[in-house]
């Protein structure tokens, strides 16, 4: 069995977001018990990655981090056409990358019991995203 | 066809661990022939990757590398509540990811020859880690 | 069902370099119309990732970043034995991951607009590379 669904994303501002509630009510929609749920986001300057889904300051924390790691206005950047945070987020997104994928288990995700999924937004203005959501299994 | 097993590993102490042998006598039992095999840890200290399987000094370049990527009292982190390890464990664990996955062909993981799958310890003291392993195919 | 093939990539330079055009026909080949494609590179020393397929650019600065990010001859590294990039591309390899999966839809890659496929080739002469890709769905 496979389930696929194109998930239209509101905008979110520059940063770590936990998106848990976008995505796990269509695993009870797919009506698959056991397998694997992939998500994947269709762009190139926003990524997801599972994280710690409890206390704020760990995605204050990320965007600092990631923010040095890849600073805007790196004198040898080419890719700037979108302005100083098109490049950086280009990388970020490949750092962290453009899918996350999780057991399904008796229709749920099994996932522990700190775990979230976040949506990285590293543009400063990025708008809605497109996210699709594969399930296969039985 | 599925197959999913949640695997409870020992606590391997802080660093990057080769755990083939705790994965692989788990396809034979799958019975699954061709495919993909998905392995999804359940914590976001600690996460998984596929590196060179032979020599043991890459895993301690690798430590060392992630430890200056990642370091440990850098001034503007405010998720320090379970020590100074804390905030980094969850960032490298999101720049190495939660999951790997691989193919499976003959009932075997069809890895390169050098390949080998890492358990990546965070933590100074993680203890046991549960991880899922999904395995869906023919 | 399940397609699985291996894919003879011709040597790339050292780099970042969009294989699209290696991938996109065996989807075609498979006849899965809905599902998820998992592309898996059998080295350690190279990488794939999804990014942006457009601007030359883009790839450049990438190269560069990650040559700053993790530099050959950091005093530290013990893994050397085959020159100076060794470790670095073990390292970069993970970073990037070793593997890329994307939705299928209509027998076709459900990317956005501006996603391709990177071959990630961390080693100065890596030569050619196997990379397999196996697509489930129905």
């Amino acid at each position: 069995m496979v389930f696929q669904q194109v998930v239209i994303l509101p905008p979110f501002e520059r940063g770590f977001h936990v998106i848990d509630h976008h995505i796990f009510p269509l695993l009870t929609k797919s009506n698959i018990q056991y397998g694997v749920a992939h998500l994947f986001i269709q762009h190139t300057s926003a990524s997801l990655s599972i994280n710690e889904n409890a206390d704020p300051t760990v995605r204050l924390d990320y965007e600092r981090f990631f923010n040095e790691l890849v600073p805007e206005n790196t004198p040898y950047f080419l890719h700037n056409y979108e302005g100083s945070d098109d490049m950086p987020a280009h990388i970020k997104s490949s750092l962290l990358g453009s899918s996350v994928s999780f057991p399904v288990s008796k229709g749920k995700a099994l996932l522990g019991t700190w775990q979230g999924i976040y949506l990285c937004e590293h543009r400063n203005h990025g708008g809605s995203r497109k996210v699709v959501l594969t399930i296969y299994g039985e």
